[in-house]
């Protein structure tokens, strides 16, 4: 297990596709943003309004990276970096538990 | 919106009934911990170790608290809590955030 300390939790979740997808916000002291969430298995899209870097902490999913045809599959221990105001599709076999750090 | 600050935050998520609920530990400076989760809908049943407090943030389920037989419907604003060593149970109607305080 590892921790983030002192940082800020926005107390209420996010919620997106009726619960498909759900993440915490975490604030830290220079400002910083993550999030931490859990994808449901299902198929989702998200555009980013900033970079991010998706790390998956746990399960198994295939991602359509921004203007690629493919799909690449991503499981714990692996991350992958979607630029700003990009689109990317996400395919999740099994419940996936990720922290989404906005660069 | 509400937030905790200068807390730490346990990266990785404790997720029970195959992603059913989840949920991110707190650790607060004085040592207290809460939890901030998500109930997808259906029906669980948690054991407590100790006493718990669950302030429902967002959502709609009902409850049977330990000793009853009747369900009590909750939604967001309300709370309920547990004895230590009791069992609960839930009945999600739609996806559920809450922030359980371990007493």
């Amino acid at each position: 297990m590892s921790e983030f300390s002192q940082v800020t939790v926005v107390r209420e979740a996010n919620i997106f596709f009726d619960g498909g997808v759900t993440s915490r916000t975490l604030i830290f002291p220079d400002g910083r943003k993550k999030t931490l969430g859990i994808m449901q298995p299902g198929e989702y899209e998200f555009t980013t309004h900033s970079a991010e870097l998706m790390e998956i902490l746990a399960g198994d999913l295939d991602v359509q990276l921004p203007g690629a045809d493919d799909w690449q599959t991503f499981a714990a221990g692996e991350s992958f970096e979607v630029a700003a105001h990009a689109r990317f599709g996400l395919r999740v076999r099994a419940v996936t538990d990720y922290c989404c750090s906005f660069l």
